[in-house]
């Protein structure tokens, strides 16, 4: 019977090459186009397997009224080249995610409490817009600007999930107004008024 | 004024190839290896992108008080070409999702209600196992088998998302105990006693 | 010697399915998540191959003083499938792309005249400006807000290429104000004044 | 009992789009960038996955000596985007598979019989040649020019897999010389005298 | 003559990321998710494109009366990025390859002596098994349960091919008898009984 | 207002692993089959995404009367990742890019200067031949024998874009006479006369 377990080794042991079922980002070292290097597998526990980060609402008392939580890989290292990760958006009465772009995935967003509108603009300008309950889910296609915001007078929550372990977020007033992106580049390239620009760029901290 | 309005048709318009944000699927036309044929564009409204299938709980009064329901591209078509897919489970107390693999897919569980107890098996015969509470993430690596079960005397439920509009489903007991895979040949490539497999498959209908 | 003449049709005429170096687009049938359905190899010319519409100067006597002439697949259907697409910027004095994304590849910018300033932001808000002369070259990685604008007096002209057949192009301004989006909404995830919503919706043309 | 049945038809039948798992191709139909439309699930059989065409010595009577028979896509549909093809190679003594590549796709080549002297050329020029024996493995990577020999007195035979269900194959001898390739590019582009074009033009059928 | 020369070192030598055609894997350093970190191109040898490993029989003096010999990325470091690996199957009389997946690759199977029984499931439970002779090809869907087997009193050997470099492996029995996997857990996922497992779990070393 | 404030490194500043909008390559260090490591964000500037080595007219004093410059990874470390690169062609009358390659990509031949006959031929042997003029552009499948020849007496240039940061370049010519593939291997696997052979061997610097 100890026959067997010699089979074990010859195919799996050669090499610790040999595991590579999954690949633990190693944030200390650097990224690759396809993602971070692999801790060593040796050093891979379950609890790289896990993220309680989401559980946790996030603190709405701000401008927007809103929170977002990632699980990118950055928070969660087990994702590292496998397709996927997540964020949790927390929106008091009144909450909004501005409009903003993941430059690099598709976005699944499932509602878990309240009422969310949830919108996409696609490319020739159609916009299509609806207001979730709960448990229902919306697709967003990857690169497009879209957002949410609180339905009614209820807290709402969601989560979203991403088509990428690292899906970048662009958020569209930040870009214009938290930057340093010089204020006549901004009049110039969005057509909004010098004013405008100037207003926002108080508010939001940008520079320039 | 009106000028900036012949900018648009001339980038946008030339063709209906244009418009490529998404492909919401044809499930009456054939698959390809990378997806359906594309929904014409013009057919195409807010509600493709939108599913409310998974709102409403599973019914768990079955042998292994628990239930599946699914929101792979068959059932939500928007999902089409664009890496994500959902589905939500339901645990009543001693709920089991029986060992079962993805073959495509990584899976990303993310718990919603009660305590889960999941886990996976790597390659190297390593074993993951968490119990998870509300709001708590766990990554399954795609291809591995893996399970969930309801831990303690309370209900529970998850919404698992995968990287794959269609990622597939292979339950172990399914493939082998609910399908005509031979009885002899079952013992010979699983080790398992010819009266383990006859029992199994009587109660989940094998033939063979 | 004939003898070597077996050969070919032995290796090559077995079916058509044998010849797959290209896919020119089939642009009436149905589009799929990886590009059109072929055209029938038989059918495929050395005209298939080539696109002439970027050897004319676009129309600039617009509100933009600029012109786009996109090279996609719809209007070039040999680039179905290879990962490359191509359009032709011109700017008057003072032309302006304004701020855009393409929502599926990255673009290299080429310039072939005048002095051209581009610009795109990055998703953490740092803003990567430069004015470039004739032959100079910049990447614009993907799904970012970017940016080209006449650089002094002269004229000036570009080749955009993509790493996309259909690299999608979405327009800020289009999106926000040529679009039905709703007004509340825009200002709302926005912050802009609704003031300068509606005055940019009358120029563009957007309803709602 | 029963009520464990229920649950597989509710993961796997709501619709047709739930079996995934392959893509046997339709060759009737049209192909597409990622490859052919797939035949519908109801119609695969076991024969679909099977071929039986590499069981049989290829005719080496030819100029070559040498016999090449393809499992591509196209001879055997089961591949069709499972990223996998074969072919079998026959060598008579002094068999030659000449000079070629394979666009799309790397080639693992696998010594059946015999001795059999492989080489690959790298784009620094780098020439990678080694005479291997029974059971022997060469990997060629992808797109580089390659060729296989008949070492020694004895035939030979292997099997090559690659990368890609749908490799492409180019012959370089066939390229130039058996194609209607006009003559004066030839000697142009490859600096080959004129009269040795002309001679293997007539050898290989070729015009122009 | 000489001046065409200098074209050469323009093209190919400005820096030394001008050569790659391959990636040889550098197995002491860490793994990404797209493979290993590349062997320095100066390092880079024939050897490192061919293997001698399969040309020997495994040793089937074991329980299962087979073996197993992989070339994986972790054996044939120059398999590493281009998409391709092998394994040789070696099954004396009786000799039982036991029912597997490989998590990221499909697998062509090839009979180079004897006859081999081999089958796969699908998501759907359909069962496909076919009896193999040498030179026929079976290909295996990415992801699902497989097997070979010996088919009457001869022994009989086959190579396997497989569309990954290092296309993991899982087999059942070991996954759930040879590990660590509490058999609580097993029983309650698997239905099996709880003599059954602990019989196997003896067997094959499992604890817990 | 400052609230706004807080939500923008909460998102963002978690870890440098949030910004991946881009990776330019850090050539000292070593590749990866999906390209170079990242150079750390904090180092990246504007002048990563900018090459000026294309605004320089080629040298063509030389016995093909004609210049190559490539923009691929290894000089402009900016495209690493993202799919594409370029190169400038100059012919002077006369002027010849002999037969080549390019292993892993595609190409966009793009006309600026010039009439440029080009052409490609494919795995049946079709010949795809056009001449160019300025603008236009021309779509090469990737991993064909092409070229590109000055036509009539007036000197050309084009950008050639890429579909791969590094596309590899083997040129037929030197693959065969500028390396060291003994000659009587380069005879046997090309038909080409010993003579021939020779005589471009020792115009190419090829040795064995």
């Amino acid at each position: 019977m100890l026959h067997i377990l010699f089979l074990l080794p010859l195919l799996l042991s050669t090499s610790h090459a040999s595991v590579n079922d999954f690949c633990v980002a190693d944030l200390k070292g650097p990224d690759t186009p396809a993602g971070y290097l692999c801790k060593p597998p040796t050093k891979v526990t379950t609890r790289d397997f896990v993220y309680s980060g989401l559980s946790v609402e996030g603190n709405t008392s701000n401008l927007i009224n809103a929170a977002v939580t990632p699980a990118f890989v950055g928070q969660f290292p087990g994702l590292n080249g496998l397709g996927l990760s997540a964020a949790r958006l927390d929106l008091a009465p009144g909450g909004v995610i501005p409009l903003h772009t993941h430059p690099g995935a598709s976005e699944l967003l499932i509602v878990k409490q309240g009422l969310i509108t949830a919108g996409f603009i696609a490319s020739d300008n159609s916009v299509y817009v609806k207001t979730l309950s709960k448990g229902e889910i919306f697709i967003l296609p990857q690169g497009l600007l879209h957002f949410q915001v609180a339905y009614g007078k209820r807290k709402a929550s969601a989560f979203a999930v991403f088509s990428s372990p690292n899906p970048g977020l662009q958020i569209l007033d930040f870009a214009l107004f938290a930057s340093n992106f010089p204020s006549p580049l901004v009049s110039q390239t969005t057509f909004l008024d010098p004013e405008q620009v100037k207003k926002l760029k108080s508010v939001l901290g940008g520079s320039g």
